[in-house]
């Protein structure tokens, strides 16, 4: 169902030649049907930050927004006042359309970065697909395929809250999330809700989604996670009720993206408890997401928890004050590392299972963390190291 | 030459049946025959740093040392209060033999992280092997094999300074470098030297050296670089003259590191110039060698300058101030991105050397840094997923 779930939106995705590969659907719009055009999001921190995400983030902060258009296959990041230039005209393209500003239009883009883009074909795109939008379900699977580059699935998500709906959709695949022009994602819903109460929920999603997972954090050029609202279901939810279901639906694509890693055989769960303080659990969870050695250990079905312990190791005690003769690390529930030493024998761990739960016990405290990740392999080489070609 | 190119040092190496592959040479000693005994060193920041880490840091802080014995094939990391204990009997055994105190014999251990030493291996290895320690080349040759683990070949240095000599020996195999218990040095030289001129000189060594390789400048659970000084050539150095040779010994091994990268097929040098500090030219390079995107992209001969400035995008202006619209990057002498837009074609860079060059000018400033990494390639995931095996 992905965007068009919620009441009172209307979707589709073409094919409109921005892709190389001849015939992929590259192109999706979502229109919001209103009564509401409440439009929320946030963005990359990357000091180079796309044209598109330039361009959507100061839509987003007027609140309002009547529709987006996203396409894939070509970035649009690194390219400049023409870049920026493209996506204004995108935009005035599709506003025309609607009848509203451009301004009250959020453009997004995936893909290779520092490439213009085809704009003629985004352009006639837009004016192509902008009679087909439907409120269908069809018509969300195709906007949700049609923001896929390296993703093998689309990815959707569909939640009922109490009198309102949320739908939404992703592309983005696994471990390149940090750091290629990756990760978009389009929430819809049609509870009644204000722009700063939709601004607040989603940023206090994605805190504790879309940021736990992957390798370091970091956002690439591109990503944005933009919530249009319609209002249409009349409901005005609670507050919290809505910031849980929209951490629910961002949560559900966050762990598809970690599913869908390029080239992965694993997903790894790596949770850290017993921490002084969330940040502490964090940021040794995330050293040991970031260790290429323990994810090629994965790969290789082997729970070598040396690999773990000496991630772990590098944090600072300032940012994680522990014992280390105090941590235990269990893998799929065998204890293989007891108070900083060897325990059960790692021959009892079985890694056959797609998941890999790694639990570290810091026993330096109550707090808690969990980072998700995927294994290395040589498919995520492979994926890496052809992806222009 | 390795650690015999200095007088005053003997040394062997020797198959001691520690290594899980038989036959292979898996012990060094390194005998210091005097006048001096100066010893100095640095070692791993890691907070699960091994048993004989914790023992030769206080054989280091007294400043004094006869002898180191080295082991590859396992580390005796996460050993607990056993594994130090060993340790102790390894430096015993040998300084026994010595005619010194275990206080006054260093130890190093590379492998395996999580299983003790087979103790007995390693004393009758010490007991054998002592008899045979030599100052001569060939001795030298050995004990530089003895020490490898993934090493594909062994890594030695010899320096002519102003009337006295340096030499050395060093194991660690590249990416690995900064998360398995990988990297041992072992410096010897006849220059007369008190033990605080030695500490500061290899200090001030490795800071612009081990440190400036690899991932993350993290250290793993082993990590050790020990310099011996025996005085045999009578010569005071100038302590400018003998910090720099120090210096360009370990710059020397620490390329070779990375030149022995597990399987890659690129050595890259990433240069980070016209920044507004040293620790801002020094982040950005980091942020760029910790790239798998980025090294991947090498691997396949690509030269992605997107997932450069994108990882160097990453880097907040706190640490690292400079306007993106500024950013020039230079592959292979091949302006490609340039004020953080597109440059010259990418097709025009020739990817064949083994070594890259990356030269990123953030244009804010007139400090610059150098970190040397290597590429991601499918051999180095299949090498890391099979360690064990």
């Amino acid at each position: 169902m992905s965007v068009t779930y919620a009441q009172g939106f209307s979707a589709t995705g073409l094919a409109a030649g921005i892709s190389s590969t001849p015939g992929k659907l590259d192109l999706a719009l979502v229109v919001n049907n209103g009564p509401l055009d409440v439009a929320a999001g946030v963005f990359t921190s990357n000091r180079f930050c796309a044209a598109p995400v330039q361009w959507s983030r100061e839509v987003v902060k007027g609140g309002h927004a009547a529709a987006i258009v996203v396409n894939s296959g070509c970035a649009n990041a690194c390219t400049g006042e023409e870049g920026l230039a493209q996506s204004r005209e995108t935009a005035e393209a599709f506003g025309k359309l609607l009848g509203v500003s451009s301004g009250h239009v959020l453009v997004g883009s995936t893909g290779l970065i520092g490439e213009l883009l085809p704009l003629n074909h985004v352009i006639s795109g837009v004016k192509k697909g902008f009679p087909q939008v439907e409120a269908t379900a069809e018509a969300g699977v195709l906007a949700s395929q049609a923001i896929m580059t390296t993703d093998t699935q689309p990815k959707r998500v569909q939640i009922d809250g109490d009198g309102y709906k949320l739908g939404g959709m992703v592309k983005g695949s696994g471990m390149i999330a940090p750091q290629l022009a990756t990760m978009i994602c389009v929430l819809t819903t049609d509870a009644v809700v204000t722009p700063e109460r939709a601004q607040q929920a989603i940023k206090d999603a994605t805190s504790t989604s879309f940021d736990r997972i992957d390798v370091d954090g970091c956002m690439s050029t591109n990503d944005t996670v933009v919530l249009l609202a319609s209002g249409a279901s009349g409901t005005t939810p609670d507050m919290g009720e809505f910031t849980e279901n929209v951490r629910s639906a961002c949560a559900q694509l966050a762990r598809k993206i970690v599913g869908d890693g390029e080239g992965s055989s694993h997903d790894i769960r790596v949770t850290v408890t017993a921490a002084s303080s969330e940040e502490a659990a964090l940021a040794c969870a995330r050293s040991v997401a970031a260790s290429n050695l323990f994810k090629c250990a994965v790969a290789g079905n082997d729970p070598n928890w040396g690999r773990i312990v000496s991630s772990i190791g590098t944090v600072p005690p300032s940012v994680a004050p522990y014992d280390s003769n105090k941590v235990t690390v269990d893998v799929n529930g065998i204890r293989v590392c007891d108070g900083g030493m060897p325990g059960q024998s790692r021959e009892l761990v079985d890694m056959s299972p797609r998941e890999v739960h790694v639990d570290i016990a810091l026993n330096a405290g109550t707090a808690e963390g969990t980072i998700w990740t995927d294994d290395l392999t040589h498919e995520y080489v492979h994926i890496n190291s052809d992806y222009e070609s």
